[in-house]
């Protein structure tokens, strides 16, 4: 069975530089890409669209809360028809941009804030799966493994991904653990490596020693940490020499 | 020879009201939507979207600079990436949002300073026109007669329609009145009814009451004016007793 | 005992026009401007803080989120940190704007989701009563009667106005009618009028017909809804006719 | 004669890390605090803020036009009353900001393309004398050496500091190189240094060799670029080992 990678890039502003997408991009095989929302301006769009197209990195958009100033990591109380609007209105953009590229959207994957409460509010997760229909019924959505978004996505017929995260902990529940807990991250490039592996196999050990069951077609990636790059080839590599390819979910 | 009736529309944001298009869309075959940078939102987008869908008038994109306490009405110096990045995300959103209403876009019309600056300037002109001709290469660019960016949107390849203003003053170069001069804005329906019959004939009368060619695919009606209803339907009444039939520009 | 009537005015956002302040100001003694962040622009607070001026009406701050597509109305989840800074940033920029007119701001009066929150909200609630003490110790904290923020205003000794709704029901223990209830909103001029001199004598009747206490320093009117100026002239003169002075609170 | 460094700091914004604030501050004697608009945001105003007074450093506003995606650097057309509302607005914003950390502001200084702008306009130039003044007509306003802003600082009243760069090449007419010759920039900490020190005493060597004369209260130092707190301290040392005191201009 083969897997996804997945990093958030594109995060940039004007003059304000954020993440290494140079160095994460070539390790990975999706590319959510900021949509001037939460992050990223047409203009860093572009240039991330060109520099994933370049690398062969399966391009989507990663809409989030219109909250610059708080990296669009703030929960904000919309309705479900305003996310609706919301996301069909940054998707729509992003395609608008890859086109100056002659580039494509595969797929959706919404950002901080709004990904979390879309894993657990079913009203909001429908909304931004009828925005992704709309926009293109090919469209994978990708959202939390077991979340209310997988949910959502497959009840609207879309094709989804469900993401799992080889450098957070997990619990016995398969939720992660939450980030004021130790060990809630793992730093080490190598614990990453291995845990994306047997994720890629559909485990993950708890903090525990557990070892309970993850959905995982794709991984994510962060890429705004410091040795992101590192990190990203690392479990490259892990994942490869386990013999599991490396390539975007398959879309319609 | 048919003619196109268009007016700018969907420039309310958020809790504010502007102009009145659910009196001025009737009477027009294309409505130019703002795209949320000069004015618009997600949710005005997509309510605007669905009026004009419900009277069959034809939809476009109204991309304007990033200003929304201006208006967009204010220049801005950017570099034609900048406009070219601008014009693609903006006409992709509202391709997005329009996609919800199963609805596609028709043609590209700039606003405001980024129309006005177009008008003269062949690079920002050169830069619109790649922007639309990626995006989709069946839209029909709007610009105003005799301009760079008509020029622009022609060796681009594009369908291009020229725009002349019914209720404004022109001179005998066949260029608009300024707006400090007597006579810039012809108020009276009657007479803006009048001169859009003889546009549409390829003429117009100026000041000092010279007849001069003017080339008219497409007559903008204000449609944030006090009375803008009345008049787009007494121009739309006097087009249509002249026996010019009121429709779209032929897109591809 | 005197009493305030107090508006939220200056909501207007370039090109887009809100309320009406020419009607309502006149009426009231204390004018809540908005500043920027869910409303307002400051080409708008200075015409804003003039009409105050030239009416002898007392200027406030109207801090807000800032979501100016929501008007300040949506929950956003800050800490009490951003939202101490957020509260003294808008309160300085509308004291330099009323400096360009020679005036000075006597109140502060959160906005929205921020003063519905502040309410219930003990740490947001100190938050915002630190800021106002910091930019200056004599401006009036504005508050929901009974609420946090008149709590934590009071603990951080600012002079603080207990604020009451005359046109929105109450129940039992004093608190607003839900808006989804029945009576939530009272539109008869009359009534509206008739409860503005109860509240400023301390008590208010419930939909139920009890008579419960309510302190009330000041009395908000609302200016954006339809007639809103025939109603505060209507509470202004009840209030006068039952021999209740209208003026500001005290301040230091 | 004293003579001022200053620097551009707090140019941060929410998640997006600029410039080198902690390297630069303590060798300079006034920081130009960004204001919201083109760059920073009231939790990094207060951390700048923080920072600058921690180090003994004066504090001044840095306000520019409302262009965050281009860093405030692009020109934009707004009418002289606009800006005067607009540096009144973020004038005060720091003000409340930096009464939260117990600081006064001692001058203002305009960003990017509004200080350009304002050299040469002297209907601009009125406006931001115009908004100083009333905010507070203690403040010092920094322009550049010989413009129009000096001009109209003066006439306003104000006192007024003529800002020269060491590290810009000048012509014979003590005007600035243009940034597209040969030598604009200079990027060597000993010539920068050797250069503010011939500055604090008036004069400038031109490309070509000449000496003309410059007014020159205080010199800019660049924070963004590489090895700015080097040059920075470079500049500093130059000018105590030449005897020249470091310190804010007086202000009232």
């Amino acid at each position: 069975m083969p897997i996804d990678l997945n990093a958030d890039v594109g995060e940039s502003y004007g003059a304000y530089a954020y993440g290494d997408d140079p160095g994460v991009l070539p390790a990975v095989s999706s590319a959510n890409i900021a949509c001037g929302f939460h992050a990223g301006d047409p203009g860093v769009m572009r240039a991330t669209v060109q520099l994933a197209h370049r690398h062969g990195v399966a391009i989507g958009a990663h809409p989030g809360f219109q909250d610059l100033s708080g990296f669009g990591r703030r929960e904000m109380y919309l309705s479900p028809a305003e996310v609706e609007n919301l996301v069909a209105y940054q998707v729509g953009a992003l395609a608008g941009i890859a086109a100056t590229e002659g580039a494509r959207l595969r797929h959706v994957k919404p950002h901080g804030a709004l990904y979390n409460m879309a894993a657990r509010d079913a009203a909001l997760a429908g909304a931004i799966a009828r925005a992704v229909r709309s926009v293109d019924p090919a469209l994978v959505l990708f959202g939390l493994s077991g979340s209310e978004l997988i949910a959502a996505g497959e009840r609207a017929g879309l094709r989804v991904a469900s993401e799992a995260f080889p450098d957070r902990g997990y619990r016995a529940d398969a939720s992660l653990t939450p980030r004021s807990a130790v060990d809630a991250v793992i730093t080490s490039p190598e614990r990453v490596a291995a845990r994306a592996v047997t994720m890629a196999a559909g485990t993950v050990t708890t903090a525990d020693g557990q070892v309970v069951a993850v959905k995982a077609d794709t991984l994510c990636i962060h890429g705004d940490t410091p040795g992101a790059a590192a990190l990203a080839r690392a479990v490259r590599e892990a994942l490869t020499a386990a013999g599991i390819e490396v390539r975007p979910p398959d879309g319609r």
